[in-house]
């Protein structure tokens, strides 16, 4: 309730800042008997860690995560779980100019405005280092669905725009996603994406992105009608991501210049009998409800704040000051939110999975 | 927590089908002695009335809302405010063929999923009818920031695109919104999308569009992060509007196509010694923070799903069926999504001004 | 989550006021296709109605209870269920002292104090009206619990306790409950009770009571340890009805001073094979769980506050009054509060029930 | 929401088993700017310790608190405050028998009932452990109320019965509570409880006791009617405590034998011109709402459930089997349990103030 949990029935609660002594979240809700180790955690960490490539920053986190509760003899016993990474990559600095500064697009300003103090180091709470938590999260979350739905959820990311360099849909492979290092799911936009970020880095500049994140076997009826919607959720769940700025579910903003025939997608009963749609405008939701068709979602993320250029803006004392971003950073965070999109369908799913259970068996 | 509630101090519950005898909500969490009349909510209601202008629905409905408790001599109380419309013009009809068959693109498939019973006369909980409470309740959260912010909150959308028609953004004009059926700031594109919804309504079809929220003068520190930015919530908010495929804030998608110089809102200290920003990417919200600056925000709304065109579809005995929707339709539910959209930012600012006095004073 | 709503997935959120048009509540996270109508509702409201005897207050009130939506074709449709009862015996009449002047043991100077403002006519959102609403949500719980648990769950309460008049518990006889104006389950007691009511009554005067609930044939395992332990729910929801000052659960006070030999529930297992519990000092709830053992709760109602004998006490102008409350009053609320603890009851098993399922299946 | 966190908007949510390797929390919601360190919590993890008195269980914890994170330069920031401790006093020891066995009286049953699997080394979650979390977040929510609540809240517990031995309530005296193992605030009854205490743990026995809480300084206004009461979350808070079987507010049972009369805390102007009550039957709160008075409760803790006298059970196989707890174990938990009702006082005070300032300013 009071901002930094996330979820009804299923719900993690994170803490940390990015350059204290660790984060950390506990996960309650969590169904008794399935399955989970670090080991189940570990490898949606691995893909988020930075440092991968010379694409992302070159901070070094070991994102070890421990597992202090709430699992025993391998697995749940339906008591929280209390989840750890202890940060070791805290570079002791001078942070003199940076204590002082608002670094423009940033939440500095925002941050000291409303609460009056602030944890300068890395970003503190701010900081998309945060971000690890919800991956660790994700990962319980895959967990539960995988228990509880026959034949498991499958839920996957890829970047389908850098800057202004969409994808060529058609040229759509999964299996693309994890072999470059922008999980670009299109082998023919990868050259042309690393030319632009080689440049975009060469500048000390920044650029932002597009991920789209699909959940396929997702049972029809999860969603909770009217304001807890599953797209809702997922809406919400999706701008949380840091530099998030605008989330579609579907044919998204194209649905709007769409008549009623082109946006309605058609039924029929398949050979087995069951039902099956025609097309997916609708990215597997209708009345807030999925439909059984794959979950699709799409978010923009903002380019990088902390850039080189030096930009105008004033600081703490009420002066006017020029702010230039030193130190390591991602060129384009959207990359390294691909994870993270896909922890925070997951966690969403899961807890709308429980409540459908609650309300309708 | 089950789904037809919003907010979290500010917090409303709604209740009631399009063709039951009356629709419903309880606002709780108001503050006291703060002015409130059921003249203040009318008006809001009036707006989104359907049967106005020939582009909305013909279905004619009073919505005369009645405040049944929490206010007193004028005044609210601080106890929950419930509030009341009845419901007028329930045709009495045969649904035979509707009661069974799945419109495409309405929730009827996943309705009858997840609860294995429906009520089908008028879309039931599904309808659009059921923003009228949101409207409601949108009156209460102005009645508040008016009373709490000095100089009040205001809060204003408008449609900014028609099916592929946008307007010219140069021409904007606020004075322009209520002067034309569309809620359209640009007057130079009235009467082409005129021309447009004739055409649609003429063929029994229907057409998409988007509608952009502006909340001015809403102070800084307003939003919880980490999970519940002010951001997140709002796409919640709006999402969770019927026919919402897509959310923005600021620049939104167009975010993505940027680099972080241009991204960037650079601050100084204006002559009167205040914290100016010198443009507005970010639509008012850092780190899920408000700014002070305008909160911007836009929503994507998809074509009616009911229309003339017979549409291959299903029924609920599992056999494919043709279906045609007659009745009375908005051929663009857009446009009276525009009193929705600003009751949804009002609804969400006032919980989140609550949340911020409880924790920051 | 801003008081006036109780529970997290079955959840009812209530209004209004003793003296205001109309009491109602929406009863949110009902599971769909349980049979329902206003006729399973007004008899547990019928019981709880005042003026069925000369012990309670002479207030005719109809209390007749409208479904508002949420029920189609006689079953529930897995939306939210609007009640409403209209007020019908407002009393029209000069509230000049009332209006300003605080009534010791009433909220009068709590409201006043805490909102600057108070809808005085009847103890407004502070009376015991509200509890009918109670009743009718609890009519609702019922009947899910009913509906999901094979062989329905009972619960029943009995007033144990007149003044410092106790009933003899080897003569409990659950069939005299309803066979006096006390809900007396002692038949030996209610002579001795009728007197003391009687000279309570011609006195003006006021007498508290005690009030014994039982749940019978709760399935194990409700309770959502450890702050949502089934007890502590319990605990919260018998102690929020009006003039409610203690609660216990099993042995309650009297288990401080057993020893762990005395206080020990042992088991075996009966011929059938199955679990059973020896003894149930623990009133059917370990760890905060269920334990598949009737469940047994008590709470203590003070006095009616409502006396014609003068107290001192102060106005809201700062000055000194003598007040004395006519009017129609329960002489014991203590009787009238019987079928809202049962209410109260069946609400937090409700609630727990679907908790239980979404976690545990 | 699911049960393992306390708090609306001072939420905090625990984790943690009693052999695991660590306890923790995640304190959400705390205003920003507050004086916070280690050494503002440890006094009271200090003070419910075991093993500081042979009336305690011998186990060796040291129960260092860690701040991990939501404190910069010793003050709060308003982001969230994870707080850890070690379990260091874990023996290796073969847990066969205990492993397969009910305990009765213990959560052992139910928690094999609810979730089919049971961390059972030492209570696992269902142990006291958990409750060193309770204090360290009452830490943080006494750091709270001083800082806002001008003058600070005086919130101090004893114990008031031990067994059926009763203080002698006049000759309370709080300067008594810390001087001698028991918590309690009558000097005379201290050696009668110690000759009680001895034999009953020379008999490897336990017995219960009472435990009062008082809150003074506390403002009017606090507690949010009807079901958020101030009393009914105090209720929940410390019924939720291990072993706590009833709870009163005020004069809790026995208002139930009160006249209107004897009942009613008369008011007056004192010299100052300040609203003054003559009593306090109504311990602190009318209608749910604080008065300014002191707000007093008592809770009643049963004997500690692990004794060596062999009872009755079953096992996980269904089995009958005779069940004797050996090891260090707490003759009277009603001891401990002192500092655990001040803190849950702490927490319940501390969310509803912040409650009150968001709605009431």
């Amino acid at each position: 309730m009071s901002g930094n949990g996330f979820g009804t029935l299923f719900r993690f609660t994170t803490f940390g800042e990015s350059h204290g002594p660790a984060i950390g979240c506990v996960v309650d809700g969590v169904p008794p008997r399935i399955p989970l180790s670090e080991a189940d955690l570990q490898p949606w960490l691995d893909k988020r860690r930075p440092g991968q490539s010379r694409h992302t920053t070159q901070r070094q986190e070991a994102d070890q995560v421990k597992i202090l509760s709430g699992v025993f003899e391998g697995k749940t016993t339906g008591t929280p779980i209390g989840l750890l990474i202890e940060n070791t990559d805290q570079r002791s600095k001078d942070y003199g100019e940076i204590a002082e500064q608002f670094r423009p697009g940033h939440a500095d300003v925002t941050y000291w405005g409303k609460y009056g103090i602030r944890d300068y180091r890395g970003g503190g709470r701010s900081s998309a280092r945060e971000t690890a938590m919800r991956v660790a999260a994700g990962g319980v979350a895959r967990a539960v669905l995988n228990a509880l739905v026959p034949g498991g959820v499958v839920i996957r990311a890829a970047m389908t725009q850098l800057g202004d360099l969409a994808i060529d849909r058609a040229a759509w492979d999964w299996d693309q996603v994890n072999a470059n290092p922008f999980f670009c799911p299109d082998a023919t936009s990868v050259a042309r994406w690393e030319d632009r970020l080689n440049a975009i880095r060469k500048d000390g500049s920044s650029i932002g992105g597009v991920v789209e994140v699909v959940a396929e076997n997702v049972p029809l009826g999860l969603g909770a009608p009217v304001y807890d919607k599953l797209d809702a959720d997922i809406a919400k769940a999706l701008m949380s991501i840091n530099a998030v700025k605008g989330v579609e579910i579907g044919d998204g903003f194209d649905a709007a210049t769409l008549t009623g025939e082109q946006n309605a997608d058609e039924m029929e009963i398949d050979e087995q009998g069951n039902l099956r749609f025609l097309s997916n405008h609708a990215g597997g939701i209708l009345g807030g409800i999925s439909s059984g068709q794959p979950i699709i979602a799409r978010m923009a993320v903002k380019p990088t704040s902390s850039i080189l250029t030096p930009r105008r803006s004033v600081d703490i004392h009420g002066k006017m000051v020029d702010v230039r971003t030193k130190g390591r950073h991602d060129p384009c965070v959207g990359i390294r939110a691909v994870p993270v999109a896909e922890a925070m369908m997951a966690v969403t799913l899961a807890d709308h999975l429980l409540r459908h259970r609650a309300q309708c068996g």
